[in-house]
């Protein structure tokens, strides 16, 4: 069995300059991959104490995962602190060089010296290329323990990570792996979901069932031990199909999918279009939706109509409602969802209205959203819900809730 | 001299469910107070690893700094196993206690017997209240080591090391401090911004001068050694001063304040209004703005133009500009920037389109930005950058830029 350990290597972390997002991902990886991971160490650009750290490592873990420390410049001393500790050679990788000069080639600029160290590897070693930087990966063993070293930005290492350290990763454990499903949910809180599904909670074995609250979701994680990935899927399947038939209202996803990317697919195949009058979320709505690329196909933009004025010239809201129902009410937000969607001129459109904090506003309570789903020939729908947190999370669940809420009324329609 | 070590307690860390931002904060403290650390450790709820992990601590670090596992539960172990391995006792801290019993009096609710837990700490300690929870801190020395014990939740252990721990660690300090202060600049890259200063940074010495690029900006930390806090701003201002004089046109700020924060403070006590036409930063400007309390002020919101028509048809961009010039174009942007001032009737206008990625659009290169600024009664400027990276990135740096160019043209005003 393995049992891991990751040391990030960096001084910068210690400063707290960055947070050690990399320990994260991969812990998460390895937990999905049911490997164990017991410490996570941190440590400067310093050789003597990174070697310290490994000594330590190796006495109590056998998959010791070191991260940073890779590149070109002197601080950059991983690979050669840890093959000095280990008694092996560094090496040059012939592909791994060819890449460097390419890059350079097409760049027209000069190659120096010590461009050259970041194709070096230990020797005996198996190579994680990098598809996103020059460093390549390190899988090297030596007396039953697995060293594996990975470049230290997050946009080299994660994809790295996918594409070839998982795989080595279940190469390990052929004919032994564990396998994960993740199942999102939203509309519903951890305690409600997790009375519906008690029973196979209660009796879970293989698969096991564990329900987490995060960021205004919850998500169910499905791990299965098994020989095959095919095996671990066929045992995970029919507990998954329990669960989503007990939760089909709420559960709107899987895996690495967040619901602004559900809408934004429904949509698209659907072939509708959406805008946004956003009032306390700010813009945060289109923000999260042209994240993704290609979202200009299904959302076509929105008024950010954070004042009372603007929601009266450009949104139409009468005077006399937002004096005698206020701009956070049911009737304020059917009304900017209305005609938001006729000046965009969209298949759809949703408002958001609400009261982010810190202060409560027209003497209702902080945490009051309305949100209105006006669509073209239906009636237009409005919900009121009760946020409660700092401002910032309210102003992030309120726009996932709009999500959700798209999301609840598209999905019949592709069945 | 302090030498310290991070060791955060949770098995959700190891299992990549949170980042260990807690090590960030309190590394990012320790470096403006001029404390080294060496390591972090993150190890999970389980007392002998616990124990082994503080035993290693104790070869290496006479600052040992705990976070996490002061809750009720049985699964929170920090300060027990800690006590244990010391062989101190463990004591009722009155004050503690009582404030959880009135927690649970004010809401109604019993309180079990494990909550009595949080109020335990170990004999002879220094106690933090904890002003957003109920566990305190705990400062305790043995032969020459101090342990810090701090809750988990970033909520409470924040504004514990804010509030005590700091001034904690500045009383150890007495006659022997480091102080730190932070200058942030936008608009000019690192190395450019070091060109200007190197004669400054060859002669360091007290205070340093430290660089780095971050987020699309760059921050110089200067950071002296006195006996008094007075001493040592004395110590940084000269230098401060002449950095400031140098890079005049770029410092927008010291410390935590974020270029949007800076802005919204400037429009503030100009009293001036903004909106803002957003096509490739879709929103993000606005939410940026509008997660700061009282923005309302100064920010009546905007048009997120994501789409071409609506380009057209709100912000009466003339079809033949968007055939000839394109959507990403000078003349776009200045158009959006003017026409979005009228329709939002603001005193300012800022306008930002783009080609975020990852294709290029137009035959124009991906991370072409135009940013507008239109004020009533004077001429519309508009700028043109070149940026790379992801698509969230080009993003994120579009929006950074629109606030500096409204810094730059108010900066002036209240002097």
């Amino acid at each position: 069995m393995l049992k891991g350990e990751v040391i990030a290597v960096g001084t910068e972390l210690l400063l707290g300059q960055i947070a050690n997002t990399n320990a994260q991902y991969i812990s998460q990886k390895m937990a999905e991959l049911g490997v164990p991971i017991y410490y996570h160490v941190t440590v400067g650009d310093n050789g003597e104490r990174l070697k310290e750290v490994i000594k330590q490592a190796q006495t109590r873990s056998n998959l010791i995962i070191l991260t940073g420390g890779l590149g070109p410049t002197q601080d950059d001393l991983t690979k050669e602190s840890a093959a000095e500790l280990l008694n092996l050679r560094i090496v040059l990788d012939e592909p791994s060089f060819a890449k460097i000069i390419s890059f350079f080639e097409q760049r027209k600029t000069t190659m120096t010296e010590n461009n050259k160290k970041q194709a070096m590897v230990i020797e005996g070693s198996e190579i994680f290329p990098n598809d996103h930087g020059l460093a390549p990966g390190i899988a090297v063993q030596k007396e039953g323990i697995h060293y594996i070293f990975l470049p230290g930005p997050p946009s080299e290492m994660r994809p790295m990570v996918d594409r070839y350290f998982v795989p080595w990763i279940k190469k390990q454990y052929q004919g032994h792996i564990f396998y994960s499903k993740v199942m999102r949910f939203m509309g519903i809180g951890e305690s409600a979901l997790e009375e519906r599904i008690v029973d196979l909670i209660e009796k879970q074995e293989n698969p096991t069932i564990a329900p987490l609250a995060k960021d205004g979701e919850v998500t169910i994680r499905l791990t299965a031990h098994a020989s095959t990935e095919n095996e671990a899927l066929s045992i995970i399947e029919p507990v998954e199909n329990e669960i989503h038939h007990r939760l089909k209202n709420h559960h709107y996803a899987n895996g690495e999918e967040g619901i602004e990317e559900v809408v934004f697919h429904l949509l698209d195949r659907l072939q509708l279009t959406l805008s946004a009058a956003e009032s306390c979320t700010g813009g945060l709505l289109g923000r999260q939706l042209t994240r993704i690329s290609g979202s200009s196909k299904v959302y076509k933009g929105g008024v950010i109509c954070y004042n009372n004025e603007i929601k009266h010239h450009i949104l139409h809201v009468p005077i006399e409602i937002l004096d005698s129902k206020g701009a956070v009410s049911m009737e304020t937000a059917e009304i900017l969802a209305n005609e938001n969607r006729k000046l965009f001129n969209t298949d759809l459109s949703v408002s958001i209205t609400g009261i982010a904090g810190p202060d409560p506003v027209e003497n209702k309570p902080v945490g009051l959203v309305y949100i209105g789903i006006s669509e073209k020939g239906k009636n237009t729908v409005v919900k009121e819900i009760h946020l409660s947190g700092s401002r910032t999370f309210i102003q992030l669940r309120a726009a996932k809730y709009a999500y959700y809420y798209l999301w609840e009324r598209l999905k019949e329609r592709l069945t």
